[in-house]
This record gives structure tokens, sequence and C-alpha cells, in this order.
């Protein structure tokens, strides 16, 4: 099932994306939600960010570029960070490039969706407290980053976490591919059996520091290939089963 | 004006607290309250953190034991962190230790509240922006830092953002003293005037990068002084003006 936020003129709804079509819901999604009996074509909505996340926890250099790569012994603590719920922005907004560069990184991830509150959850159980999963670019300037590894500055800018189009609830995390096409070219096609640190474990270490909640977003790392872009360039993030996350890049004196 | 957030027996109240009595407000404490006819002697209240933060954003190192040491040139990128939501306690909550290792360090701060939206906002202006201010305490666990300087893991542990005991909305920030004392004995005790990045500052250069919210808390750096301590250890962190947020040390067998 395909969960989606929309717009239709100034009117903005919530609604399941079906053949098409977007039947609209009401109530919250993470616990007690029913139709109601308005719908409207797909092909006359604005995408929203598919939810207004609660927190976003990003893992840094999590993908090998090939099988073989993978490490025998996993890193015993995850680079984990958080991005500000401030710079969620949907399909077809503009990413706006920082005052005093040129240049911004792009990086298309499998963003997962917390759907439960998740407290010391074993690998095995970690699905039952998953809601779905959407599609997140994780734009990043690492001219900001400090010298000392925090990332924090670099990756907080507004409009440096766009979210969509739909979070897929019928997902099956294994076996898709994460990809990325920069003004209609391939940059980054990798699966996410290429993680370094598998989505099992990333959740269950997770659970067992913080207490996870819904709408909690996990963007689960990005592939190898991702690049330096500028104005003008259009970032096509995309997960086939949950669809295409696209993005153009503008300066600040761009109006969005 | 002293806003509190507070229990008697089950149920939970908005406050503001004078002369020893908490009178019960409702609405929101950033937009629109007012006061209810009912109120409450203080000291059969417990006081939970004063807020629900929207996000909290921490900065490091920025403290230095004597006005002398006062860099004559700033960090161009300043340490900053956030921490998440899930992590905030109250007043006479449980610090709970963390599996696997013997002790954290306590950290007193003054912990900014914002009261509304602010992007780009010069250094001149940001005081428009600030709803208040109250204590925090940033605990944290530096043997779950990562090697490569991301704090993410050491600084997010449930019960490791201890908040309170009030929001004081009338406080000249600039003249105030942070202290903690350990089991009595005083530890921290400094005037903000030892910031290396002053709060001026702090806000307009993280208003550049990201949009600040309502509800956003800015802990703004813990003077020199800050010690590991393990269990049952008694930590008081003070700021005259706004009160004393005290916490103890459990580890995660002892309920909290």
């Amino acid at each position: 099932m395909k969960f989606a936020r929309f717009s239709i003129g100034l009117e903005q709804y919530n609604g399941i994306l079906t053949d098409g079509r977007l039947k609209v819901i009401e109530g919250n999604i993470f616990e007690d939600w029913k139709y109601t009996r308005e719908e409207f074509p797909a092909d006359e909505a604005q995408f929203l960010a598919p939810l207004e996340p609660n927190q976003i926890i990003g893992i840094g250099a999590n993908y090998v570029s090939k099988l073989e790569e993978l490490p025998t012994e996993l890193p015993e603590i995850p680079v984990f960070f958080f991005k500000p719920t401030s710079s969620v922005i949907g399909p077809n907004e503009k990413i706006i490039i920082p005052e005093g560069i040129e240049q911004v990184k792009f990086e298309s991830e499998l963003a997962i969706v917390m759907g439960k509150e998740a407290k010391h959850v074993s690998e095995e159980d970690v699905f039952d407290y998953v809601f779905g999963y959407t599609v997140g670019n994780d734009v990043t300037a690492p001219q900001f980053f400090h010298k000392d590894g925090h990332w924090m500055v670099g990756k907080s800018f507004d409009t440096f976490t766009p979210l969509g189009p739909v979070i897929e609830t019928d997902l099956d995390p294994f076996t898709v591919t994460v990809e990325a096409k920069l003004n209609g070219e391939q940059k980054q096609y990798s699966g996410t059996d290429l993680m370094i640190i598998p989505i099992r474990k990333m959740i269950s270490y997770l659970s067992k520091v913080m207490t996870l909640k819904p709408g909690d977003v996990i963007l689960s790392g990005s592939p190898i290939g991702a690049e330096f872009v500028g104005i003008g360039a259009v970032i096509e993030c995309t997960i086939k089963e949950i669809g295409t996350l696209r993005n153009s890049f503008a300066s600040v004196s761009v109006k969005a």
C-alpha cells in the first residue's frame, strides 16, 4: 500500500495511491485511519514529502561497491547522525545550495519509516516496528563538515532532505535497488545487499540506544556513486517499487 | 515568568510558578495560553521536563576556564550536534548508565528555548525569537563516540537530556552562572561570559543553516569541570535564576 501526502490547489490531503488515483484518507497513518469518499487522479496532485518525520537519523558510509568488499567484521560503533526535520522537502521542490558554495552532493537512499515505538528490539523482530519505506535524498555540503568529524552543519541546511514520493508498506527491503540519475545519466545503482550494516542490525542497534518513535525516519545509507552537483542539475532518486523522487538544485536567490 | 510542566498523581498540567504555587494554564505556551482557575502548592507537584522539545541542538567545547583564554578568532564552523527528543527526562528522574559501561559524564548547561520560527536572523535580533531558558544536563558517554568524531551514539541514550525545572522567560542570559554540584560538591561554576561562541552568534549562525522552530532547545555548552560519574551519584545543575535540576545515576537494572 502506498501512502501519500499531496496537495490539490491550496488543500492538503493524505491518501492511498492505487492505479493512478489518490483515495483520500483521514486519521493518523500510524494508528487509525479510514477512507473518506474523496479521490483524485494522481496526475492532478502535487506530491508532498509523504510524512512530517518525528526525527531523521542517517548512517554514513554504509555501502560497498561489490559484495566481495563487504567487511567480515562490522564496525563496533556505526557512523550515525541526525538531520533536522526542518530540512525535509517533497518531490519536485528545489534543493537550495547554501550561500558561499557552488556545489552539494546528492545521496539516494532507502528511507525506513518507523511505525511503532521500539526499544531494545532484537534483530529478528525489527520489522514488527517498521511502517514502510520511502526514497530519501541525503543532500550534503561536506564543505561545512567540521574538521574534527562533526557533520551537523553540512547535513542540516533547509531543503537538504527530500523524501518521497510515497511510503510503500509492502516492500521487501532486501531485494530492492537504490538508484540515482543525474540529468538523466545513471550515477547510483546498488542493491541493498551492498549495505555494510544491514537493516536488521541498524534498527536493532539504534533501538538499544534510543527509543525509536512512530514517524522516525532512518536514512539507510547511500550507494557508491554520489557526486557534487551545482545549480540547474536535476536529480532523480529511484527505488522502482516505491517511485522516483525528483528534485532540481537552485541557489538562494532563485525562488523555489 | 516561570513556565512549568508537572504532575499531581496521574494528572499532568502546565502552569506558572509564582511564590511557591503553580497556577494551571491551558493552551500552547508559544502561541496562546490562559490561566484556568486551578492551582496547586508547588511542593505537592512532581516537576516534569518543562517542555517536549521539537528538536535539541547542542554545541561542543564552548567554554574556556577564564576570560583571558577566550580566542580572538572564532572557529569558522562551530561543533554543533543533535540529541534526540527521546533522551529528555525531567527533574528527579534517573539517568540510566548504558549497559557495558560504568560511568558517564554530566554537563550542566544553559538551555535556550526558541519561541518563534527563526530563519536568517541577525545577531542583533536573535532575542526576538527566544522564548526563555531552562537548565539542561547534556549527559554524555564518550565511550560511544566514533573514532572519526561522530558523537551521535554517545549523546543519544534515553535519559541523557534532563531539562528543568522551569522555563524562565525573564532572564538576562549574559549575567547568569552555570553551576553543577556532584554529591553536594561544586564541580562547575562559570559565567556565560566564558562561552567561546556567544549566544547571539550561536543562534544567528544556526538560523542561517536551518529554520529554527518553536520548541527547539539549544544546549549552549558546558563550563569546564564536567566529570565522569557512576551509579548512585547525584548531580545538581543550577542556574540560580531558573532553579536546580537534580538527577541521580542508575544502571539499566534499577527501575527509574
